[in-house]
């Protein structure tokens, strides 16, 4: 019986293409059945990975990621790819991709892809047991792709919402709600697709370390809209952020899933730039929320100076109203300073926070561990 | 203030590296800023679209379309950027990615992917107000991501279900179900990213044209799972899939959505190999489907014959359980001749069908309008 594909039929004869101007005289094996059996990323038995590329023309093929410096793959005769074996030392997800010739490539045979505005890197997800992220046979929640109009920035936006996974059986339970931004280059899909977060949710609910909350993935790229605002300046974007939250992602999460309304029923969390975005948003909002978490990110001196004399100029109050200020870093983040900055700044005010330091630097391996802390201590009774 | 950023440091490190490795004295703009500001694809008021790569080694760079014949991309000195306009005589949605000296690339500035286990092209996205994908300032449903597990593969399988705008508020209506399948080399994602069945859905449904209905995506990848099948003989895959949806993916839908449960109140389509998907099942579980869509094609008359001898031996009562057999395929289809001898097989036998022939190829442009087309016929009272 003929085997039924798509795009297959042209793509593959670029890649016939390809192989016909390449002088070398390598046999080729360009079949879509060949091209379906290549295994990229192999995960063994023992934590080696093996990758592979099929990239013919190619003079210098090397592997990019997250766990090992930058590795050159080398030509394999026998299977006719370009290949790497490497072991990282811990087994998380990590982004990686391959530089062709100087030019990024995602690697074609892996599903799994870094939801990005720039960059396209491919995922490596080791099977972890002792990982938050794992997939686990017990009940799993649902994340929702919802569209909704936004009257700050005129135009349709994208945002993701996590339900746990008795949701739709507790018809009359009302939920409180982290709201849960990325950063610059992220998209509203990164925090599900990279980060995890259902599958995080998920078993800290189930092994009874959180409790149970809807969990809302906003796009946090605020310089879009129709017309496209022409600052790139952090501080204005945060202030967008914040109005896009009070007058278009909050109503609409609110009349769209059983929500609790008490400030103490809602947190804002975020990394990197959605980092800044949630502190910025939980002081200019402080009638709308009682924790607030910061992943590799803060706000500086100044902007609290500016925006935020009532929160710095009355301790007392601000530790009060406050359930929970957090900040996490790695060691060898490239914002460190400014987040220790941020944590010597609320010490010398004598604002209550926690923090957390970690090894690492500002990837999503770090991201990850933060929700994984943090969710545990947001809404108990 | 500092812009925060994440991947960035690590990915432009890259990017310097390979601009200092290039020989040229070409000036280097390979700044975040810079990069981010770089527009791809730029579309312009008169339909013309421009394309630009960041490329700094690049001997050859070419765009690879399906609006138009692989294209040469020159150098911009200005822009220092690899650049080309075209203009696509119809304004539709487009995957397409650059080749850079015989490597497949996709597009690092455009946000949008087509999802794919093989191919990683990106999506040229053209506002259209003819075309049903186009979103509009109207209510809006939700594509929910679910996570179920598969005794069938025994694993863990991903599904996207779509629900209507109106689902939360009529918490006591019970919905008909669409079952719409992807085809090969595609995810459960690409029904929902590249075919936009829920814009789709809501302009339908909203325009009176649609009853409202349930649309569940499931993965028609059955060539997975643990331990993997060694066939990926058509036929075999089409029996676990039909498997997988009595056994699996209907229980859990039924479970987790409000659904109809008669068999005239379900449908099941799909695209290329979920088409084929699509029409096994629906004769293989005849009590559970009544109608049934093949969106670029067909089952051989070997199969019909060797599995389906009740369905094409009794065309009375065949007709008389069926609402709906559906045939669309454009004149340039690869797999045009074999949906013509499906069609031919059932006319010989007496078995009434629709079918619809337009032009064009196995695309995604002819599967998003074969399912305008076939949505408006299903479930009519």
């Amino acid at each position: 019986m003929r085997k039924v594909f798509l795009w297959g039929a042209m793509m593959l004869a670029s890649l016939s293409l390809t192989a016909q101007e390449n002088g070398a005289a390598k046999p080729r094996r360009q079949t879509m059945e060949w091209f379906e059996s290549v295994k990229s990323p192999e995960l063994c038995e023992n934590g080696d990975v093996i990758f592979r590329l099929f990239a013919p023309q190619a003079k210098d093929v090397k592997l990019s990621s997250q766990f090992c410096p930058t590795t050159p793959m080398a030509w394999d005769e026998e299977e006719q790819l370009w290949k790497v074996k490497v072991h990282p030392e811990v087994a998380d997800i990590y982004p990686y991709n391959f530089i062709v010739d100087g030019q990024q490539v995602s690697d074609p045979n892996n599903k799994e892809a870094f939801p990005n505005e720039l960059f396209k890197p491919s995922l490596l997800i080791m099977p972890n047991p002792d990982m938050l992220y794992t997939e686990r046979n017990i009940p799993h929640g649902k994340v929702h792709y919802c569209t909704y109009y936004s009257k700050v920035l005129n135009e349709h936006r994208p945002m993701l919402v996590y339900t746990p996974a008795d949701y739709d059986k507790e018809a009359y339970t009302q939920y409180p709600v982290l709201y849960l931004v990325s950063g610059t280059t992220d998209t509203e899909e990164t925090w599900y697709k990279a980060g995890r977060t259902n599958f995080i949710m998920d078993n800290l609910i189930y092994d009874g370390n959180a409790q149970k909350m809807i969990v809302v993935m906003p796009y946090g790229n605020m310089n879009t809209g129709n017309p496209r605002p022409l600052s790139t300046e952090a501080v204005k974007c945060y202030e967008v952020f914040s109005q896009e939250m009070e007058e278009c992602i909050m109503p609409y999460v609110e009349k769209n899933f059983r929500t609790k309304t008490d400030r103490e029923s809602r947190a804002i969390a975020g990394f990197s730039r959605g980092g800044g975005e949630a502190l910025y948003t939980a002081f200019n909002l402080s009638d709308k929320f009682a924790s607030v978490c910061a992943y590799s990110a803060y706000l500086t001196n100044n902007v609290y100076e500016q925006k935020f004399g009532k929160i710095i100029g009355n301790p007392t109050e601000t530790n009060s109203r406050y359930k929970l200020i957090w900040f996490g870093v790695g060691s060898s983040d490239f914002l460190l300073e400014g987040v220790k900055e941020n944590e010597q700044f609320f010490r010398q005010k004598g604002i209550v926070f926690e923090q957390f330091d970690t090894d690492g630097g500002h990837t999503w391996m770090n991201a990850r561990k933060f929700l994984g802390l943090t969710v545990p201590k947001l809404f108990k009774q």
